[in-house]
């Protein structure tokens, strides 16, 4: 035998190996095959809105199109395709630029648009926040992964992520060769937290010689659907506080919440109102991007983390987090932070975020105002879009509850619902016979019967014996009867099949 | 003492603070600064041609904004500001998307964009290239990252790398964990590569418990600016045939070449060339971009990797590398080979590299045809910039050759010039005493001199007592003698300043 070559899989990196990633996995693939095979699919998978026929908001669009032809802005015809406003916004940008989006911008995205998320964070928490500690990034993943490597030093560094849980968190753990540390979310209280969880799963982890170092929150939640209450929220910084954990808060949903009751409260915020000490000691990196919210400019990969309470070390200037003002600047220190100068450092190895990607994120944060020629059309879409949302959220789960064996909390944000679907042990059995797991089983006949392409929750973690499915709640409104009437034809004849005296695997 | 925080310098990832990443590193931020307190500042320290003013190419910027405004290609005026064939192209790829450039597309890249550059690749090499072993990325590093944290397991883990190196392999690997293992361009033999000094570099290695895995090579040169020959190409290739390793072909700069005595050749192509047993063997991962060659689109971030014998394993069906064929499907394996489904599923985590890029990589591989309206304008402004790279490589090298103590190869390719700055030892003992490395000193006195932002070439590494600099080739043409100017002058009154009766550091 020859001895195995650099890239046979034999020989590949074992972190690599060990990544699942559940939401383009079996099913997706699958799902892939069978519409290559002519079958009609509905992806709904991955929050990717566009791709369900969600149209892109105008004015957005209007605007990056001139930044990429930045020679139609001395086109005498230009005003007779694009508004007044739109022209006026995409000068705005490309002056923000060094040689347009063709340029590689600082490594941290431009200067100008950090400013205007700085600008958009104030008006939403009511603090300044300092635009040297805001990152731009392909993406919120792109910002998620860099944070985890900066963090992960090896196999005893814990890392706390909810259980369900988006798949992004224990990919990036394993690939990073860290350590996942499991808290289970609460399905009976709205998927809630408990902090008596996250104290077990910190002892836990101690137990096998785990060092917690980060918790992650996902707010609101992926793939659950809920919106953390502020008791929840307050409870969590605390613990963070005493267990010294940094918290990461992935907050991409926060545009999309579908009820009043519980109205979206980003960590930063609650953190800053808690006051000292909290408000000047817990780390916080909180994340947020185009892609989701109800832009959907998921293609266009754009996205930003912020970091709080990593101040100026000591010899440089003090910078108190409540007020913004000029970062010492040594040799090597720009931000005045030796951890985010390494973070800059590592992000400059690929050099910068795409820029057409950052413009989007600067459009999100500083859109169009009262007055503006594009307001009216930009609101309208908005709303017209949100409100579609909301009334999709609702038709979903009450879907997924009028199914035989099925319950599913309300999807109060994101963009997904997570049904419970009780398996008859029968159907366990059926699914072992064929090597599956019992969700992968039932959401693969689902595929085959409706082409509803889901993704099983075991691909989430989920307790022990309790299954699940996450589907979007984006296929298209006029499409979404059918849909649930297709799913709830299957679900039941499927339970019929399996279903026998003995009673479900769960009650 | 409280114990660290989790994103206090001190509990950082060990292997994040190694990485080393000089062309954004001390001289950059030292430029930054300046420019900041309003000194005019010449960029010479990166690649970005469009930073430096370079235009962008018409063609491919009307296509992508007309992508970016779908709506446009509805509009009655369209045809006022964009040509027919921009539209029908914006047309083209938007039919390969589902959902436009807001949706994610699949983790390795648009199929028809994947397919358009294996259409190149085989135009180019003379066999056919199959779309299934290409992935688009954001920009080529990304996929020089994701290929090095596939091969690298831990520190014995070797990667030969030519010194002088452009930094984002020492960054990665540093970043990974593994080793770096150096080998020396000659530059007495215009940066060409010697196959002892490789031998060498292994057997050292070896000697240390690491194993070399993978061997890097940049072709055109970064920062050295050469263009391998056929022979140092043939050399090098039966080299990782017999020594079992990966050869990872950084071929960016494949479209800058400013003479006629070299040409560039692919390694897949010269590798195919030569024949069983290294053509079925031979285990290559190629990289692209679109910011690179003269097209200069930094900031759009796209590239690719295409990887060539990486076959489907025993038990899926055969596949010819010389021929294009349906690959096996099984239920996880989508390309027949198991390491490329690894890099699929860690692709899939950050769900898909930003779609505009891709559009312009498909642009770039698949440009204006004779015929097309767009040709000739698309043409002309491609040899516009093509033939003024050229002289300004000639400017340039002759610039430096004049000054005194200063020796420098032609820049065949690329868009780099690497001159050798023989320090007097009293230069070097100055240095010393401020605490410099000596080529630091010298780029950081040419920076305040002259607003001249270079790197110096201990950021790239360079032989024991050797000292370079590297400026790119892209300030303006017109501006270029007298940058040329400035620079002579500072240079011969640094020499005059250190130089005494004893001579150079190094003759």
């Amino acid at each position: 035998m020859p001895p195995p070559k650099p890239l046979d899989h034999e020989s590949v990196n074992e972190n690599v190996k060990k990544v699942a990633y559940a939401v383009r996995g079996e099913l997706y693939l699958r799902a892939s095959e069978l519409q290559k095979e002519g079958k009609k699919i509905i992806f709904t998978n991955v929050g990717n809105p566009h791709a369900l026929g969600q149209k892109p908001l105008t004015f957005p669009r209007q605007v990056v199109a001139l930044c990429q032809a930045p020679f139609l802005l001395d086109d005498p015809n230009v005003g007779l395709v694009f508004p007044a406003d739109a022209i006026g916004r995409a000068k705005h940008y490309l002056s923000l630029t060094s040689g347009g989006l063709g340029a590689y911008s600082d490594s941290r995205g431009l200067p100008g648009i950090r400013k205007e998320v700085a600008d958009f964070i104030e008006r939403r928490d009511g603090y300044p926040s300092n635009p040297d500690l805001i990152f731009l990034t392909d993406g919120a993943s792109k910002g998620v992964m860099q944070i985890l490597n900066t963090i992960i030093r090896n196999e005893k560094d814990g890392i706390l992520v909810p259980v369900p849980q988006y798949p992004l968190y224990s990919a990036a753990i394993s690939l990073y060769g860290g350590s996942l540390v499991p808290y289970y979310l609460e399905e009976e209280a709205n998927w809630g937290l408990d902090v008596n969880n996250l104290r077990h799963s910190v002892a836990q982890a101690r137990s096998k010689g785990i060092t917690v170092r980060a918790m992650v929150i996902i707010n609101p939640g992926n793939p659950t659907g809920q919106c953390l209450s502020e008791a929840n929220l307050r409870d969590l910084l605390k613990f963070c506080f005493q267990e010294n954990l940094a918290l990461l808060a992935d907050e991409v949903y926060q545009q999309n919440i579908y009820q009043d009751e519980r109205p979206f409260i980003s960590a930063r915020k609650l953190l800053l109102d808690m006051g000292s000490p909290l408000s000047r000691e817990v780390q916080l990196v909180s994340f947020h991007t185009v892609s989701k919210g109800y832009w959907g400019e998921c293609g266009q990969r754009g996205g930003y983390f912020e970091m709080t309470n990593l101040p100026p070390e000591k010899g440089s200037s003090c910078m108190d987090m409540t007020k913004q003002g000029p970062l010492e600047r040594g040799s090597h220190q720009v931000s005045g932070n030796k951890t985010v100068d390494e973070i800059y450092k590592v992000a400059s190895v690929s050099l910068s975020p795409n820029v057409p990607g950052q413009i989007f994120l600067g459009l999100m944060v500083n859109p169009p105002k009262p007055g503006d020629i594009s307001y009216l059309k930009f609101t309208a879409e908005s709303k017209g879009i949100l409100d579609s949302l909301r009334r999709r959220a609702r038709i979903m789960t009450d879907g997924f509850n009028s199914c035989r064996n099925v319950v599913c909390n309300f999807t109060e944000g994101a963009m997904y619902s997570f049904p419970q679907i009780r398996l008859p042990p029968k159907a366990v059995e059926a699914a072992k016979r064929a090597g599956k797991v019992p969700d992968v089983f039932y959401c693969l006949k689902l595929l085959e019967a409706t082409g509803i392409s889901t993704v099983p929750g075991s691909g989430f973690g989920q307790k022990e014996g309790v299954f699940h499915l996450r589907t979007t709640i984006l296929p298209a409104e006029e499409d979404m009867p059918a849909i649930m009437a297709s799913f709830k034809k299957f679900n039941d004849e499927f339970m019929e099949q399996y279903e026998d005296y003995r009673g479900y695997s769960r009650m």
